[in-house]
C-alpha cells in the first residue's frame, strides 16, 4: 500500500467513522433517518469542506469524489438501522469521536503541509478538519458543543498537539510513520482527557480560579 | 416566459419567503429594523451563498446581481412594518418556510445537475440550498433549529424526496414541468409532515424505541 | 504612515481587539489555554475569512499573512495569563467588541471598495466582516449571541450604519480620515446603545409592541 493510497483509506475510515458518530448524536432528537443522513454527512465532510474552501481547493474532496459521500451515507444508514435492534454504549460516541478527530486532524495539517502552507497554517488546517464537524453537528443537534462540554475540556487542544507533532517532525519521519504516529497521540490524549476528566475533578476546579474572580466582580 | 426567466423569478421568490420568514423570525428577539434586515438576508441567501462557494461559482448568486439583497431587504422591511399593524398567524412562518424550502430544494438542484455535477452532488445541494438558510436563522435566533423541532420532524427529509424527485426524472420530463413538480411535491410533503405531526404523535413514539433504549442504558 | 500601513495596522489591531474579547469570553468555560487560543482565532479572523471568500479573495487574508494568526495567538496567550492574576472589569469585554466592531466594520467594507464591489455588497461585506467572529464566538460558547442579548439590541445596526456611511461618503472624504470616522461612529453609536440600554428600558418596551401581539394571537 503506498502514501496516497494510506491517505484515502485513513480520510474514508475518517469519514465512516464521523459519520457514525453523527448518527449516534441523533439519538433521541426525533430525526427520521433521511435527517440522520443529513446529520452524519454533514458531521463527516464539514471539516473537510471548510479546510478546502479556506484553502481554495476546487472541486472540493467529496464534490472531485463521491465515495466519501456514499462512505457517509452508508455508515449513517448501517448505524441507524444497528442502533433499533442493539444497545450501544454511550461512550462508545466518544471512541469514534476521538478517532475521527485524530484521523481528521492529520489528514488536515498533511494536505496543507503538501500543499506547501506554512506550518501554523497547516496545524490550524489540522484543527478545523479535526474539530468542525463535530462542532456543527453539535450546534445543529441543540447541544453544547463537545468541546465545551465537561468531557471534552481538552478537545481542541488533543487536535492541537497532534497537529503540531506532525507539523514540527515533517520533514524527519517517514510520512506513513509520522501520520500513524501522530493520529494515534491525539487519539491516546483524547481518550486520556475523557478519563482523567472523570477521575480528576480537582484538576479542572484548580485550574480556573479565574471564574469564581469574574464572578464576585460582576454580579 | 422562457426557463432562463422562470429559474430567475422562482429565485427570487424564494429570498422573498425566507427573507419574510426571517423577519418574522426575529419577532420577540428585541432586534430593530436593521437586525431584522440582517437577519432576513442571511436567512434568505445564506442556502445558496454556501452552494455557490462549494461549487466555485464565483462570483456568488448575490454579489453578481444585487437584486437579490434587495429584495430580501425589502421584504423584511415590509414584513417589519406590516407585523406592528397586523396579527398574523403563527403558522405564516411555517407555510413561508416550507415555500422557501421547496423553491430553493430544487433550484439548487438545478443549478448543480445544470453545471455537469454528478446527482449525488445535486441533491446534497439541493438540500444545502433548501436548509441552510433557515438553519442559520434558527441558530442566530437561538432556537432549537426548525429541522430537529417536533414539526419539523421530516424537515431535510422534504428537502431530500424533492431533490432525488428532480434528479431521478432530469432527462425526462420537461425542464420547467420537472422544477414545477418538484416543488410543489417538497412543499406538499412539508405541510403534510406539520399536519402529520398535530394528529399522528403515536406514529413519532414507535419510529423512537432506540430513545428509550438509550437511556435504560446509560443514565 | 501611508494608506496601506494605516489599514494593515488597524486590521491587526482588530485581531488583537477580538482575540482579546475571544479569550475572555472564554471564561468559565473549562476551557485550557489551547482551547482559549482556538476560540481567539475563530473570533478574531472568522470574519475575515468568510468575506475573503464569499468575495473569491484567495488566498485568505491570514493565509497570505500569518502574522494575523500569530497575533490572535499572542493576544490570546495575554489575556489568558492575565486574566488568572488581575481581575477585569465585565464592560471591558464589551468595549473590546465594540472596537473590534468598529475596526473590522469600516475594514470589510473599504476593502469590498477597493475591489470594485457595489456599494450595498461593501455594506454587507463590512457588516459580515464585523458581526460574524463574534457571533461564531458566541455560538460556539454556547452563549445567547451578543447581537440578540439586551445590550446587543443594536449590534448590527451600529455595523450598518457606520458602513452606509463609509460608502456614502467614500468617493467625498479623504480615505483615512473617512476611515477613522466610520469606525468612531461604530465604536461610539455601539458604546452609546449599551448605555441606553440600561437606562432607557421603556425605549425598547415601547418599540415591541408586536412582541404582546404575537403573544396573544398564538398562545
Amino acid at each position: 500500500m503506498n502514501y496516497e493510497h494510506f491517505i484515502y483509506i485513513a480520510d474514508l475510515l475518517g469519514v465512516a467513522v464521523f459519520a457514525t458518530a453523527g448518527a449516534l448524536a441523533a439519538q433521541g432528537k426525533r430525526l427520521d433517518i433521511l435527517g440522520v443522513v443529513v446529520l452524519a454527512i454533514v458531521t463527516s465532510i464539514g471539516g473537510g469542506t471548510i479546510r478546502d474552501i479556506t484553502l481554495d481547493i476546487h472541486p472540493v474532496v467529496w464534490i472531485a469524489d463521491t465515495t466519501y459521500l456514499w462512505v457517509a451515507i452508508i455508515s449513517a444508514v448501517v448505524a441507524f438501522v444497528v442502533c433499533r435492534y442493539m444497545q450501544y454504549p454511550r461512550r462508545l460516541l466518544l471512541v469514534l469521536d476521538a478517532m475521527g478527530l485524530a484521523l481528521f486532524t492529520v489528514l488536515g495539517a498533511e494536505k496543507a503541509m503538501a500543499l506547501g502552507f506554512s506550518p501554523v497554517i497547516a496545524v490550524m488546517m489540522g484543527v478545523i478538519t479535526g474539530c468542525a464537524g463535530g462542532m456543527i453537528r453539535d450546534i445543529l443537534t441543540g447541544q453544547i458543543p463537545l468541546i465545551l462540554q465537561r468531557d471534552g475540556e481538552l478537545y481542541a487542544t488533543c487536535s492541537i498537539v497532534g497537529a503540531v507533532f506532525y507539523v514540527a517532525f515533517y520533514d524527519v519521519l517517514g510520512e506513513q510513520f509520522l501520520a500513524l504516529v501522530g493520529m494515534a497521540i491525539v487519539f491516546v490524549v483524547r481518550l486520556a482527557t475523557i478519563f482523567a476528566n472523570l477521575k480528576l475533578p480537582e484538576f479542572i476546579v484548580a485550574g480556573h480560579t479565574l471564574e469564581d474572580m469574574d464572578k464576585g466582580q460582576n454580579q
